[in-house]
């Protein structure tokens, strides 16, 4: 398998694949980045490049992404070229453009947030929504940003001006209804090329300052919102179509169940499944870009909760997380700085309280910059 | 961490390491070695050569080993030039040298079965050994066997002539009396350098033809069993004081629990600690070499098989395999060849028949030499 990106999760991918003999081969911007130390085969390039790709293709049965940033015109040529690519451009297109995402999932009829979209002159659109919501409204860039950048949410009009104007340079602007939220909860699935499809549980998860602090599964949801979330993921997998691992994020609002983002590969907030169900996110992707048979989903224990690891001035103290019995630590081979995420901890537990004091604990004792949120 | 060997221990090794962000280094003898893809670093060169060893090490904070083929005077060398050698060349010397083993063991009052070792004229003590025992004797090569290499036990008295004529080439025999088994049995402890313990539970191992093929958790045993195997291992791991990982393989006789072998390195007795533990013993062989906290080696299921996948004329079909729900695949990344072990699998499940049933589907799918024993 050839992975376009060499991060944390092309790392976990590898980490994955080894096991079952598989060969992975990363597309790395740098002889440094994450996963060139595991994986079998690193080819080192830009994303965009072509030259690259077609030799990252060149050694591997199929390519995947572990990241949205790249060029789909460079990845439709190649598979014109003969080159099996999966997920799809066109399901990587609800991950990597929000303009289209939010488009298209509500013509389709599936509940997201009230947005407007802006081509050209987004500060003007800024200041109509904000008296047509009677709010100012959230500012998101359409591409590009990932773990709260390229979101700004403002109660200050001058501040969402100024959002706008910025994030227009780089192309289309999206602007959502500001929501009052009752939670944040995820799903995922995966999805074979014969369209078998395997559910993870859903989880709730924590942001802290517009990162993923901290995923809990089970969620601590009535049957009714579980099952309406159920309902939502499983019109948004229909409407995306993405071979391998679908994420699809849900705001949790009065109003009911709302998509609030989708990425169409491993994501943080199933990272959890590693040690928590029987197959884990990682090696499922690989099995179904493979086609190869998915793997169970299910939960191996009543309870488990994942927990970022982002630098702060702390040192990483990997002995006194070590000590956290049933905290189970993965670092990603980063220098550690204030602000990069270094690695996460999952810690399974008969109850949530329970795998969230070790996971905590464990996180804290690597110096995680993330607060415990209330719950 | 630099280990000496780059086979599938080294292979699950560096699985183990890299989600610890620990950068693990092979010494391989070719590039194809089964580690070689996932090592973050590869030296090429023989475990007996000073200057390989040497580069090995320069690179890393504590060499260990994944297999006893070495040569201890090199070892030796490099301990005097201030290596950190883990476990040390006296904890080595009982897994490398059955003689030395067998003796020590005995002088230190632990349970073994009868024995004579012969340094030279091995012949003549193989006839006076028959006379004594009434019994023709199980014949061992001292060193170098794995695998049920090395070892030869038959009734006939001319074959174990030969064995001991053909042994006594490459060093000491070690003569033992026949005995008559109610079972195998292995338990492993891991050993910080602090002397800080954690024992995994007991085991049940089953030949096929001199090879383990199957291993289970639990052990069907009783009570005063166990009780007497956990004894003599505890016996046995304090005369060896190996830090890392110390595999204990022991006979269950009608006369009670007698020592098998020991090996000073994780052991294919527990590779269902991958699955089925808190802490594999690669994770926390791992953490005891490098001086880091052990992790928990509490069972996370009821029960656990493990089997071996040896290379038959039948082909790997991993798809076949994949299809076992609950099977953890295990492909150590070898060209498949008749007699070689090429992976395992373990399945976990709410008893012992459930997992074995799954596990052997997996393996029988991966076309394993090995057939399942009558229990």
């Amino acid at each position: 398998v050839g992975v376009v990106g060499a991060g944390q999760l092309a790392r976990m991918l590898a980490e994955a694949a080894s096991p079952l003999g598989i060969d992975v081969a990363v597309l790395a911007a740098t002889a440094d980045d994450g996963a060139t130390g595991v994986a079998s085969e690193v080819v080192i390039g830009r994303p965009d490049e072509r030259a690259a790709l077609r030799k990252l293709a060149g050694s591997c049965d199929v390519l995947t992404l572990d990241h949205e940033l790249v060029d789909v015109d460079a990845l439709d040529d190649l598979v014109r070229e003969g080159v099996t690519l999966r997920p799809s451009t066109s399901a990587l297109a609800f991950a990597q453009r929000k303009d289209f995402q939010r488009a298209e999932l509500h013509r389709r009829g599936v509940p997201v947030p009230r947005f407007a979209l802006a081509d050209s002159d987004a500060e003007n659109l800024v200041r109509r929504q904000t008296d047509q919501w009677g709010a100012v409204p959230v500012v998101k860039a359409a591409a590009g940003g990932y773990d709260g950048r390229g979101v700004v949410v403002t109660q200050d009009l001058a501040e969402a001006l100024e959002a706008a104007r910025r994030f227009a340079h780089s192309g289309p602007v999206v602007l959502e209804e500001p929501l009052t939220l009752r939670g944040e909860l995820a799903i995922q699935v995966v999805t074979g090329p014969d369209g078998d499809a395997r559910w993870w549980p859903l989880v709730r998860t924590s942001p802290d300052d517009g990162m993923c602090a901290e995923v809990r599964y089970p969620a601590a949801v009535d049957e009714q919102i579980r099952v309406e979330a159920l309902d939502v993921a499983q019109r948004t997998a229909s409407v995306v179509q993405a071979v391998g691992v679908l994420a699809i994020e849900l705001f949790w609002t009065d109003d009911g169940i709302l998509v609030n983002e989708v990425a169409t590969r491993p994501h943080n907030s199933a990272h959890w499944t590693i040690e928590g169900c029987v197959t884990s996110q990682f090696q499922n992707h690989l099995r179904a870009v493979l086609g190869l048979p998915l793997g169970s989903t299910e939960p191996v224990a009543p309870a488990a909760v994942m927990v970022n690891v982002v630098g702060s001035e702390a040192p990483v103290d990997l002995a006194a997380a070590l000590a956290v019995d049933h905290a189970h630590v993965h670092l990603y081979g980063k220098a550690p700085r204030p602000g990069r995420k270094l690695g996460h901890v999952t810690a399974l537990g008969s109850t949530v309280e329970e795998a969230a004091v070790r996971a905590w604990r464990a996180a804290e004792a690597l110096g995680t910059a993330l607060r415990r949120p209330q719950s």
